[in-house]
């Protein structure tokens, strides 16, 4: 039904727009390259005759109307933005298999009872800004535009200023509308799949996360002449933290998810004792009561090692998210169309974070997982068969249009 | 007989070169603002009728005729480069003080039986291309001019092509001439002078140290989806390693130094497991011996912690200096000046290195230490008196214009 090879030229097409040496992409959110794909984006929209609209944190919806104009759409889609060194499909697979989805339906002459919304969600990765799913957390109303639009990069380059810059600070106000469910298609990011050899994931719900932004703060000083007793190391304190976070996602078995990501040391000269280090630490599992307990021990236990370490220690919270499960009946579209497609198949729950955990507060939600090799991403390396996509795609497509006809 | 007000003056004048808001300063060698730093130094020793010559790697020489022009020159001088957020008096206080030196001299219409000259050495710090004493170390021959212009800073910059850039690529060959002493005045960047109240330190000669570049290469992967036993985090093995540097120097007591000052980490994103981490490590040690046995017994115990990590680690060594002693008569002119001005003294061996410590190899050399506040240095917040920059500079002027003139 769908086209898989169109879909294929499609995506090598787009992973041009920030493409990296080792076979990636570059495409981190609101900048210059990010408004490069969305407006490629928009083009391929209107060329198929839907009409784009764009909301205050930049979410994009492209609307093809339905038979009935009194019924509330059926959304599909996820993110173009990806990470600084990230692979061609997490996130484009979901869009782009999505416009295929609305190629193969004007191709096809079918006209759906409900009318559908392809979504392209600001933000998902979270790399930028240090908040992941920001378009759909901001849409669910999880925080406000204002602390969004608040929000800064490295560079302190505010989350507004990056949206007025590339021109998609859009009128649509940002927040939930009626809306009849959400599907999204998307790259399971693990190896489990791949494993198992099955072509299709039906995702049952996500898991727990909570993430923190650390620094801990010493003194700077002469690496040759400060003796041991008079050091405020802030680097030696951080690595403490690190190795803590690392044994705490051990203890929890294969399960347990403890992430350092992000570290930057100042003034990071080699003679020089670092006087403070800023970074990032995660944590998720799939069950709400461990990432609980995992959020009630870290604060002490790096407390303690910055305590003997003689370091002063700032933590926060950055969000944490309770596990998800999807609507029942919109996972059970997605089997079903595993199955009249004759697809192997296995329930799973997804390690990484997707705006549909977030959509999925308001609207009845699932998404469709494919494998990738080796189980890896967040890596320019980060790959997938052309069969792979087609059949994701045509999954979509099934559940899509059951339920936008039923 | 020098004008202590007026080196305060200069010292402070100087310091708005690359001022940075908390009363430090950034002036990285080989930058624009160094280049203003060496224009205004040029500028002051030409005006008082100095003879400014520049050698192949930027060191800069500036002669006053003795009355004995067979007579080999008494050299003097330090740096004025700066760590990226240092302090006003590190290296400065020496080349500012060696130009009082020429000043009261002029004042005084004296003329020493030998030529002098003052120096500032090129790239003291080594915070920018990774080697500590850059410029004395090519002029003494422990590294070759090619090797050092190859040299490259984080963005790819060669020492080459930077020299270039400022225009202080000089004409003279870098290379020992004929000398007969060098003095180098410098703030102890330490806490024994201020501790124990001495205005003088007597620097009898300086630790060993070795300092290395490491690399641990993992795999970059999906933080939420990468279980514990698929990751290789090249952020979680640097870890345990900069906290193994930090025990050997704890099992050497206050006599042993070991920092990781710097680190980078790649792709730096919160949700991606690090792929690969690149930092500086360095040992010091009073005891040629004690670095020795951190030179043998860290390589392999690094090792270790990455083989258990499964991640692969590449180290290399930047350089290793034995400790060095400095020349007796030498240190007794010191020791006579401060005696002849009534200062309270203390001999000491420097913490850190020095471009004395290099000259030393080839001209008989001294240092003289001041004491500076809370032992503080590479701090923007270093600070000394202006009696104790006095002090120093006087036990620099006697012993300069004794060594000249016996
Ligand atoms: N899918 C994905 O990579 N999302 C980024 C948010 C996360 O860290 O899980
Ligand atoms: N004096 C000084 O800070 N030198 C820098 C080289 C070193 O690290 O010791």
């Amino acid at each position: 039904r769908i086209d898989g090879r169109r879909l294929w030229d499609s995506l090598m097409s787009f992973a041009e727009i920030g493409a990296t040496p080792k076979g990636g992409v570059r495409r981190l959110t609101l900048s210059e390259t990010d408004k490069r794909g969305r407006d490629r984006f928009r083009a391929e929209c209107e060329a198929l005759g839907l009409t784009v609209r764009v909301d205050a944190i930049g979410n994009m919806f492209a609307r093809r109307p339905g038979r009935d104009p009194n019924r509330a759409p059926v959304l599909f889609g996820s993110h173009l933005d990806s990470q600084p060194s990230g692979g061609k499909f997490d996130g484009a697979l979901g869009v782009l298999g999505g416009l295929e989805v609305m190629r193969s339906l004007n191709d096809l002459g079918i006209v759906t009872e409900a009318p559908l919304e392809l979504i392209n969600w600001t933000d998902e990765e979270g790399s930028r800004f240090g908040h992941s799913l920001m378009g759909s957390g901001v849409w669910s109303g999880i925080f406000t535009l204002d602390k969004a639009c608040a929000l800064t990069d490295v560079e302190g380059t505010t989350v507004g200023s990056a949206l007025d810059a590339i021109g998609y600070r859009g009128t649509e106000p940002a927040k939930p509308f009626r809306a009849d469910a959400y599907f999204e298609l998307h790259i399971e990011q693990g190896p489990i799949l791949e494993r198992e050899d099955k072509p299709i994931g039906i995702v049952t719900g996500a898991q727990a996360m909570v993430w923190y932004d650390a620094v801990t703060i010493g003194r700077d000083s002469h690496a040759g002449t400060t003796p041991p007793s008079a050091r405020k190391d802030a680097l030696v304190c951080a690595a403490r933290i690190i190795d803590l976070v690392d044994r705490m996602m051990r203890a929890r078995g294969e399960d347990g998810r403890g992430t350092v990501g992000q570290l930057l040391v100042s003034p990071n000269s080699r003679n020089v004792v670092p006087g403070e280090v800023r970074f990032s630490v995660e944590f998720r599992h799939p069950s709400d009561a461990e990432v609980d307990k995992l959020d009630q021990e870290f604060p002490p236990a790096a407390q303690s090692i910055a305590d003997a370490c003689g370091v002063k220690l700032e933590l926060t919270t950055l969000f944490k998210i309770p596990a998800q499960l999807f609507d029942p009946s919109c996972v059970d579209l997605v089997r079903q169309g595993a199955a009249k497609l004759g697809y192997s198949t296995r329930e799973i729950v997804s390690g990484a974070g997707h705006d549909a955990v977030y959509v999925a507060r308001h609207v009845p939600t699932a998404m469709i997982f494919t494998p990738c090799r080796d189980g890896l991403s967040h890596n320019e390396e980060e790959s997938i068969e052309p069969g792979q996509a087609e059949a994701g795609c045509q999954v979509l497509f099934e559940a899509v249009v059951a339920r936008a006809n039923r």
